[in-house]
């Protein structure tokens, strides 16, 4: 196991008709201006957003807001978020909504007490030193960004999705779960969250790292919950209780429980991120596409956990210890198998045709993730380019 | 899913050699001044103490010490402790060593700026409003009190063993983990902290709360990490991957991941204080006595969840969905002999006299049990204090 800090200093409050406490726990961490942000209208149809209102009305705190934020969030919004909430003169910015408003919300705090470009923390010219408070009202369970301190904003003037790591600066300081938020959400949505939480999980889980058992198990045990609590959702959407294990497996999958002392991968994020750059998808949608396509490479290259992912995580039969490469390939094939069966069941894409895009421009994706990763990507096998393109291939199939 | 509050803000930084950052950490949590608690000789004779003070000194903070505390922790520690943090002007108790003194800590800290009894928390008559800032050097990964905002203090007067909780006021601001100085611990101490934070698993995951996935998987997936690593550490004391494994598992145990949204059990860990604080036996020890006890009782009173446990934490054969009630009872005390089985491998009690006890007065463990905690006691099922004696009995088996 290797040396690692864990810190997941938010106060997380899950459960029925939260989000009234919103006013009160924003008082109780200090905040004396909120500016909420969010997205597009269901969060104003649904009457949350006027709740939520009312809520820090009742607590005697003023707020401003921006609302607007699209998935796959822009860098335009958070300048003008950073204007906004400097002018309004707001001390904690209140995401309502899913990662892609949270996101927007975690770079406008970075960036308002930041004299520069708040894209040098993206792109590695800054380090995140203040920022101010965030807290979380999720609607979507996904990405994870309630417990997290990360960020994903894309530039749009280069297409660029990059990521800001900043877990001491920007966790939220409190995230209010409520499950019955998420049962309005459209099955293609709910499903691809069930897909982006997955692979937060086995973005940690696949790892040269030995002897970690404790967080390989934490890992597999929340994904078999992931695994039982999906058909549920998606054949209920009103199953307040399957909604409520998702909810928080999605947290789990990305608070960094999963991860200690482990170096993780973070590929197939990296080379859905270009797909979702450049051709506006569903970020979710794109993983179960890039997901099993990095495993099959994988198959041939590193199998040694793929093994114990097909038989711990989707119940193949363990092999003997006398069995032959080609036996064990065999059951490492088999759990990729059911993974994918698994996102088709849920009406995931797991080709490029069936994410919309029947002819990928493969050398245009590896010419941007050479721009933006370098010439090496992820750990579990560090990936030429050259290697890279065999994988986008691999997920034409 | 109960609706819940999951806050666990402690920073852990885990690994070889993290006990040298404990005067950076200290300084950035803000103390000014140092109490160093420890317990007996060997963190002396190990240069751990040495370390620590001197790790302090290069951060330029002045330090005083309450060293002595014993197992099963007094309440004439805690005095002697508050009056020398009031005296030495200490704003930071910085415990050296396992649950006992980290507990010895948090009762001083909370004590320290209270103008009452210190007891008043433990007994109910006062809630913790203010407390000092409490932070660990870990050398015994057992009771989880490194995560946990928990204590338990013995009244030596009354023979009083009790609990106070308050997961705001006293988690530790930071926690030092480092898996090689459990390396030295005796294997009987080892095998005790083993015991003990199955059961802090256990008393989370025996509930009636249905649809639990999420925490029913983190549950099963710390104590199946624990079972394959507990073997090692017995075999092997300096094996330091297992001995990180453990380390981890026991804070992950306590810290409340395994808890959420979910009633609690908890009568296993009072019909064991009364054990302890009687016969001042190991808890661990006294916990691998009474918690087989507990579940044997369980079988005929409510079943279901041994079963599960049973399948999913020892590998017992799922039984077919047209079981009879005696195939699952079987299924279930097949569950109960395979926990059995493993305490014994690790040379832990599972009976009164393996313990050292060969006659318990169980009318006196009752009455006081009955005094301490009223008529009924915990969860799952709740259980008459004729009921009590009844599962006290099955531990004389």
């Amino acid at each position: 196991m290797n040396n690692f800090t864990f810190y997941s200093p938010t106060e997380f409050v899950f459960g029925r008709d939260t989000e009234q406490q919103v006013g009160a726990l924003a008082l109780k961490y200090g905040a004396q201006k909120v500016m909420i942000v969010y997205g597009g209208g269901s969060v104003v149809r649904s009457g949350l957003l006027d709740r939520v209102k009312q809520s820090l009305d009742a607590a005697g705190l003023p707020h401003c807001e921006l609302g607007g934020i699209q998935p796959n969030p822009v860098d335009s919004k958070v300048y003008e978020g950073i204007d906004l909430c400097r002018r309004e003169g707001a001390d904690m910015l209140l995401p309502v909504g899913g990662g892609s408003v949270i996101d927007t919300a975690k770079a406008i705090a970075a960036g308002v007490p930041y004299e520069g470009d708040f894209w040098d923390f993206f792109v590695g010219k800054a380090k995140v030193e203040r920022a101010l408070k965030v807290a979380v009202v999720l609607t979507i369970p996904a990405a994870g960004s309630e417990g997290s301190g990360n960020a994903v904003i894309t530039r749009m003037e280069t297409l660029q999705k990059l990521g800001l790591c900043a877990p001491f600066k920007l966790r939220p300081v409190f995230s209010i779960l409520n499950p019955a938020l998420t049962c309005t959400l459209p099955p293609a949505q709910t499903a691809a969250g069930i897909a982006d939480m997955m692979a937060h999980i086995m973005e940690r889980y696949f790892t040269n790292t030995p002897q970690v058992e404790i967080s390989d198990r934490l890992c597999e045990g929340t994904l078999k919950a992931i695994i039982a609590e999906a058909p549920k959702v998606m054949a209920n959407p009103n199953d307040y209780e399957a909604r409520a294990n998702i909810m928080w497996s999605g947290m789990v999958a990305h608070n960094g429980t999963c991860g200690v002392g482990r170096e993780e991968d973070w590929s197939s994020h990296a080379l859905e991120h270009e797909i979702s750059a450049i051709y506006d998808v569903t970020h979710g949608a794109g993983l179960s596409v890039i997901f099993p396509a990095w495993m099959t490479w994988m198959v041939t290259h590193n199998m040694g956990k793929l093994v114990q992912f097909a038989v711990r995580v989707w119940d193949v039969p363990q092999p003997s210890s006398e069995a032959s490469d080609a036996e064990l390939q065999a059951v490492a094939q088999e759990g990729i198998l059911r993974l994918k069966q698994f996102f088709r069941s849920l009406d995931l894409p797991t080709t490029f045709a069936e994410l919309g895009i029947p002819h990928p421009d493969i050398d245009r994706m590896t010419e941007s993730l050479r721009r933006n990763k370098g010439e090496l990507l992820g750990n579990y096998v560090k990936l030429t380019m050259e290697q890279c393109k065999e994988i986008y291939r691999l997920a034409e199939e």
